[in-house]
């Protein structure tokens, strides 16, 4: 891999102009707002730049976006990538500019360093933070860089409350509020707001969960017949899998959503008595040793025993 | 009031010795983290300080608070009270030293100046803030002070998604990890455990929420048949009050808690719109414009109505 420090990776963008910037599939704060925050600072710094319209950008993420966003006839010299880990993570329109990526940042450890040249920090704990980095080398934060890097940052810590944030997130957070940006508007927004129907789906999952394991491990359900019962949006079901984590108690908490009828996508949350990823892997899946998922086609009785049953493979004191 | 600037106030605890650090009623964690972090910066200096016990302390903060605790003869010279706005929160124990606070820290609007000498900064986002500040005045911060001030400034600032958060309150959380705490259990613990007690309370006030004024006033109610179906704890049922301002486009969460049979403690949480302590006195209480409360006593339909009404008064296009 081709690889730039931060100081480089700045004055290959100081010599750019035309810029296109991609960002991610099922795209997060992360992707939206470091392409947006590095948008503003090229246009800063008089380039042309703009964001390849993402097919499947939220409601939530869409204003950060939006001001940037490509029109249909824009013809690039160059290509930057932002927060994606490999090419198989390009939205369809994207796609076309995969072998033609000049510079490629990212923080993800699976990063495969798949543009011309590339800029990896894994230990930040968002894109946004090398965003930051970059911009800092270039000239002054503006108040209109630094509203989508804190979308970025703050979206990927849960608000500074995961374990990848790190001094240097706050001391980042701690500059960009610095520029007077209305940062309670995207907390709000971000994490302290949920829909009804999200609520609902929530009541109903912690309504019906079940224990085993000496209470360690929970089983919470997403059944078709709940999403279409309370007409809950791919919004209103993301990242459900992390409800179960909260249970004081548990260290195994296992959401089970069913994607077509009788196909279920597992996900665990695990602490570190239970490593996730062996134990998905006995189902073909994967992850990390606290995150891990995989997919059973089985009805739901049988694809949880399936589940129940590789965790006790890779937990020796596990009873059910 | 008699004022002292940070500088001045390190001075005088550069002077004391033997010293008491009282802690509020209801202890929350940025009196317990405030009061344990100067403990601990005063033992670095070689002097002898402790907590007075707080009979309130609740399990998720004692584990921060016991290793200063006073044991029971301890005869103070110098008396600090640490995020007390006024005397009527000394705990019972606390009373007798009412008259003879040498040394009050505080940063709530609310702070009465009780002690012979003040320090107050209502700006800070904790009273923690303003600890790291006068610690950073006698010498190195260490992890063991880190420690309980991270707690102190994280609760108080809902792990930095509340509106108090500052860049200020980012940079201290900077320098807090950068000594190497285990900020990770703090989060884990304060921001993302709930009991199972805690979820049942959640789930059944959500399943029966009620709407108004075009779905923009919620109404959340925790009847003691509720609490005891439950047998949930004070803990368990800590601060329900935030859950209804989560709700999408609701701008006026009102909860309404049984605290005897028939005796209701309202509190609202609201938006711009809605001036909550506006309407709570219209019935008694009071508060903040954005945060307020208030008792009634009257059975659950009639204290719901009467709230209706005094919201109703105070927000001109309330429809019911």
């Amino acid at each position: 891999m081709n690889s730039l420090t931060v100081h480089q990776a700045a004055e290959r963008l100081r010599d750019f102009d035309n810029v296109l910037l991609l960002t991610h599939l099922r795209p997060d704060g992360d992707t939206v707002g470091s392409a947006a925050g590095l948008c503003a600072g090229l246009r800063a710094l008089g380039k042309t730049a703009y964001l390849l319209p993402n097919p499947e950008l939220t409601d939530t993420a869409a204003p950060y976006f939006r001001p940037y966003a490509a029109w249909a006839g824009f013809q690039p010299d160059r290509v930057v990538s932002v927060d994606i880990a490999t090419t198989d993570l390009f939205p369809e329109n994207a796609k076309p500019y995969a072998d033609r990526v000049d510079l490629a940042i990212d923080h993800h450890p699976s990063f495969t360093g798949f543009g011309k040249e590339n800029l990896v920090r894994p230990s930040a704990a968002a894109t946004g933070e090398i965003i930051y980095d970059i911009l800092a080398e270039l000239g002054p934060i503006t108040a209109e860089m630094a509203l989508p890097l804190y979308v970025a940052l703050a979206t990927d810590c849960g608000c500074f409350a995961y374990n990848n944030t790190t001094a240097r997130t706050h001391a980042v957070a701690a500059a960009l509020l610095q520029t007077g940006i209305d940062f309670q508007t995207v907390n709000k927004t971000f994490f302290r707001t949920k829909s009804r129907k999200r609520l609902a789906l929530e009541a109903a999952m912690l309504g019906g969960v079940e224990y085993h394991d000496h209470e360690r491990v929970a089983v919470l359900s997403v059944p078709l017949s709940l999403i279409s019962q309370v007409q809950a949006t791919e919004t209103d079901a993301e990242d459900l899998s992390a409800l179960g984590g909260q249970i004081q108690g548990v260290d195994c908490a296992v959401t089970m959503r069913e994607l077509r009828p009788d196909v279920w996508k597992f996900s665990l949350r695990t602490g570190p008595r239970v490593n996730a990823t062996k134990a998905c892997a006995l189902l073909g899946g994967g992850g990390h040793a606290a995150a891990a998922g995989c997919t059973v086609e089985a009805p739901y009785a049988e694809a949880k025993r399936r589940m129940l049953e590789a965790i006790a493979q890779v937990v020796p004191d596990f009873t059910m």
